[in-house]
């Protein structure tokens, strides 16, 4: 299953291949990603952090794609806008982690909603981990489009 | 002097080499980019949302840093937090434009810590375009590290 959905997010978004990004867990709830530093360095000897936003939001639409495929909804993900905090320089290879919490209110909003086929937000945090640290916080506002 | 700059973020930043980003017009005050759709594409044939951010926060960091070295301010330039809005999708080539605004408070309080050598903080714009369209809009959070 996780070698179906790597070689999926490399079809759908051939970037992350270029990253050496991939999916180190997937459940419906929760996933874990690697990304190299290598393709991704700049001139720092760090993380590009473009690179570090685009691993991110890779890891977030892979979580929720992934949800939506074992729930069987019929739904277009597509990214509203985002806001990342930037903590600490990401000097080697670096970890993505989502959750999807299924007691927040706004998850119970989703699944009604796409249950009647009507389009609805969802927001999701990313958290960008390296050497034991959180270096990152990325939040997406993602909408499920019916 | 626009091919010295291109070299120097293709170093800097390798990966804005893989993404096509190019630079159109850069002047100490402004910058315009064009970043290629092939390589950022994802599934749904436009410009995956990542790489739009990639490309714009390349395109800050180049008018930045051509504004520093001009001014010969010795500082490291490092993005703290950015957000960015999903307007349109972009479905083909797209420009990148950034201004500083050297009417604004904001830059009249970096021209005086950097002249005494302290760092501060700068709230940059990007704005992305494609089809004579507004897609996307980034703003950005550098730190000027003295």
């Amino acid at each position: 299953m996780l070698k179906k959905y790597q070689s999926l997010v490399n079809e759908a978004i051939p970037i992350t291949d270029y990253m050496q990004w991939s999916i180190e867990q997937l459940t419906t709830q929760q996933i874990s990603t690697i990304t190299r530093l290598e393709p991704n360095i700049n001139i720092h000897g760090t993380v590009y952090a473009g690179s570090i936003y685009a691993a991110a939001m890779a890891t977030g639409w892979t979580v929720l794609k992934y949800w939506c495929d074992n729930h069987h909804y019929e739904t277009q993900l597509v990214a509203a806008e985002a806001s990342i905090k930037y903590l600490s320089p990401v000097a080697a290879n670096f970890s993505c982690h989502s959750n999807i919490d299924i007691t927040a209110p706004q998850y119970i909003k989703l699944v009604d909603r796409l249950h009647i086929q009507q389009s609805c937000g969802y927001l999701l945090d990313v958290e960008v981990h390296c050497n034991s640290k959180v270096c990152a916080i990325l939040n997406i506002q993602y909408v499920f489009q019916c």
